[in-house]
């Protein structure tokens, strides 16, 4: 809605830092970030202090059967669409504070500033926290599951195995049948917001305060298995060896060596290695990878599939290995929408906020939700672009920022 | 002694399978192996239930400071020095059933026989299944306590972390000041005889019954831990990263190219990784090596230590890591008795086994013990050379012929 007098609204900036040092409390770690995997105990606890705020704060409050934690202002007209403003609460291991946790309190705080000023809109306005964003289980579970996406399949290959996933359902009051039934019928969704730090270094290296997503990388995961033979590390000569590490360690190398030459702009990142037996004099049997790669384009993420694939065949042929892959995630490159992309630098300038337009080397929610609703995000900047990390910060002036531009954006387009 | 009566002695072959499977059920593993780590659980009830053997047998028993389990037979002179005979009841993490447990079920067998017949000999026997002969949290700890070789250093440097060691010990009712004051007068101790499957192809390949040990290969064992710094695995260019895994892998593949060239005859192994904080979309900040290398001199023990860790700075430096290393283990190599070596010859020749003199590229007891006492091994063979997997196997009439040399040597040394 073009209003003259919605353009003078801002976000409570006090209010919204209470809540958001009150949230990093949960799940604090000594180095000053958060450790809350999705669907840990310590999530779960995080989950229900959002829902008990938006509560206090006069708003619906709901729990999808993705386990989504939904908050509802009905400022619009009876059987209107919803415009959705979310992001996630939970956390990448040993992560920090800003990620995700910020877009989903600006969403709150939006919501609480129109309905403190009892505003009629064209559409209600919807909080909300999407389930496992990080991929601690299954990447964008949440937001997938709401945008009809989510498959069985999925749900047959999560990252940490089935039965931890299985055991984090439970702990949740979850069921995989509720999870695959969540979708929400398009046409009632005026589209989709996201408010988020960049989790890289150009905003803050070019002084610039709001980025404009155009785009979200694809990504992919892989769990890679090399399979040698356990042997007796004194006894067995090191020629008749099938060293499972050997065949890692050949990989790791020259994945990112293979990134680095043929594929600029595109990373590869070998995350986790486990092996077994895991001890000093035995060697290592079997080696599994936690492999992880994103590009801009569909075509140079296959590309880069293929070719990855490729060195560990090579790694396993060089010292003997059998080599056992499996696809866990594949999330297709997302245009954000570009009516989106014009409000949101419209409110950038309404604002007098510098503005540029980036793609995001990040995954999103808003890859998900773009499937089937309008969706947009705005970008504020990361000190150093550290993220992932107790590291991560973003100075309180460009969270308001932000928060502003998310406000004005959402009352501009509803 | 040398009675022509005593040549005639053979163990009961029956009787040693039987304890052997039953043995071999404690902490067996679906694949027809064992787990039992030292001082877990399942590893002290087999402890157990070999005191419990003794006992049923008539011989006194008794647990050491250094948790070390003997069972003793008085057969010698009042006063008289006792002749230690055993092996270790501990396994690598799905290690064999034969590695160790046949050591200390056939000498506990020896000790029947003996009993059996009431011979008064020149010394006493001993039995003894010695704590954490694989170094699950300090190798050969059982055996260097007894040794008197057992440093404070030790304790501080265990393989698992000291957390997990102290715990270890509270399982076990152990103490540390009782681990360092463990150690035995070597004046009453009339040396030490050990029977184990050799854990190497050598026997196999050859068909050779009897393997007479003439040395023990050194062991040194390190922790290396490459730090770099955790990021965001999407939006961190890969040429800003520094990656605990690039470092990790270099080492790893160098290490052993370095040993294969330089010091043939020696062996390396990185026989576990583990990254930091082990996610699939996070730029590894830390990986931790488990790194043991043997040879058998102590010269060339000293080279390759010195070699390796300039491997380990070369790839630290080359991806932009820190390095730390920490010295965990140092097993110097051991030259076993040469009157030790004739008598176990000999016990072949009598029973009618061919033999060979040969090293032993594993760590054994018989290196802490050789410090302190006249030491001797006898090996059998282990088809295809396999050890340290649930495909370790030895012929049960090789092990027979074994538990009979091993007899028959101690008769000749008493």
């Amino acid at each position: 809605m073009d209003d003259p007098a919605f353009s003078a609204l801002r976000i409570d900036s006090e209010r919204l830092q209470a809540s958001f040092d009150e949230l990093a409390q949960i799940g604090a770690t000594p180095e000053g970030g958060v450790h809350r995997p999705a669907l840990s105990e310590v999530h779960l606890e995080a989950r229900r202090w959002f829902l008990a705020q938006a509560k206090r704060a006069g708003l619906d409050v709901y729990v999808d059967g993705a386990g989504n934690h939904c908050a509802l202002l009905r400022c619009g007209p009876a059987g209107g669409p919803t415009l959705l403003l979310g992001s996630h609460l939970d956390s990448v291991p040993q992560g920090g504070r800003f990620d995700g946790a910020l877009g989903v309190l600006a969403a709150l705080e939006v919501l609480q500033v129109v309905k403190a000023r009892g505003l009629a809109l064209n559409a209600h306005l919807e909080a909300i926290d999407f389930t496992d964003e990080e991929g601690h289980l299954v990447g964008l579970l949440g937001s997938l599951a709401l945008a009809g996406q989510l498959r069985e399949e999925h749900l047959q290959h999560p990252h940490g195995g089935r039965e931890s996933f299985l055991e984090a359902l439970d702990r949740a009051w979850l069921r995989e049948g509720d999870l695959l039934a969540a979708a929400r019928d398009p046409a009632g969704i005026a589209g989709y917001l996201e408010l988020h730090i960049e989790q890289g270094p150009r905003l803050y290296d070019q002084g610039i305060a709001i980025g404009v997503v155009t785009s979200v990388v694809g990504i992919r995961s892989y769990r890679i298995r090399f399979v040698g033979r356990a042997d007796h590390a004194g006894t067995t000569p090191m020629e008749s060896r099938r060293d499972a590490a050997q065949g890692a360690s050949a990989f790791t190398l020259a994945a990112r060596e293979l990134v680095v030459r043929d594929f600029p702009g595109g990373v590869v990142n070998v995350g986790n290695m486990e092996f077994y037996p895991a001890a000093f004099n035995v060697v290592p049997g079997m080696a599994t990878l936690a492999l992880q790669f994103r590009a801009e384009q569909m075509g140079t993420l296959e590309a880069m599939e293929a070719a990855l694939l490729e060195q560990a065949s090579l790694a396993a042929a060089r010292f003997g290995l059998d080599l056992e892959t499996e696809r866990l995630e594949s999330i297709a490159p997302a245009q954000m929408d570009a009516r989106m992309q014009g409000a949101i630098a419209r409110a950038s300038d309404l604002l007098g906020l510098k503005h540029t337009f980036l793609t995001s080397g990040a995954g999103h929610d808003a890859q998900a939700m773009s499937s089937i609703c309008s969706s947009g995000m705005i970008f504020v900047p990361s000190v150093g672009g550290f993220s992932h990390s107790a590291r991560e910060f973003t100075a309180w002036q460009d969270c308001v920022n932000g928060a502003n531009v998310l406000l004005q954006t959402a009352l501009a387009l509803t």
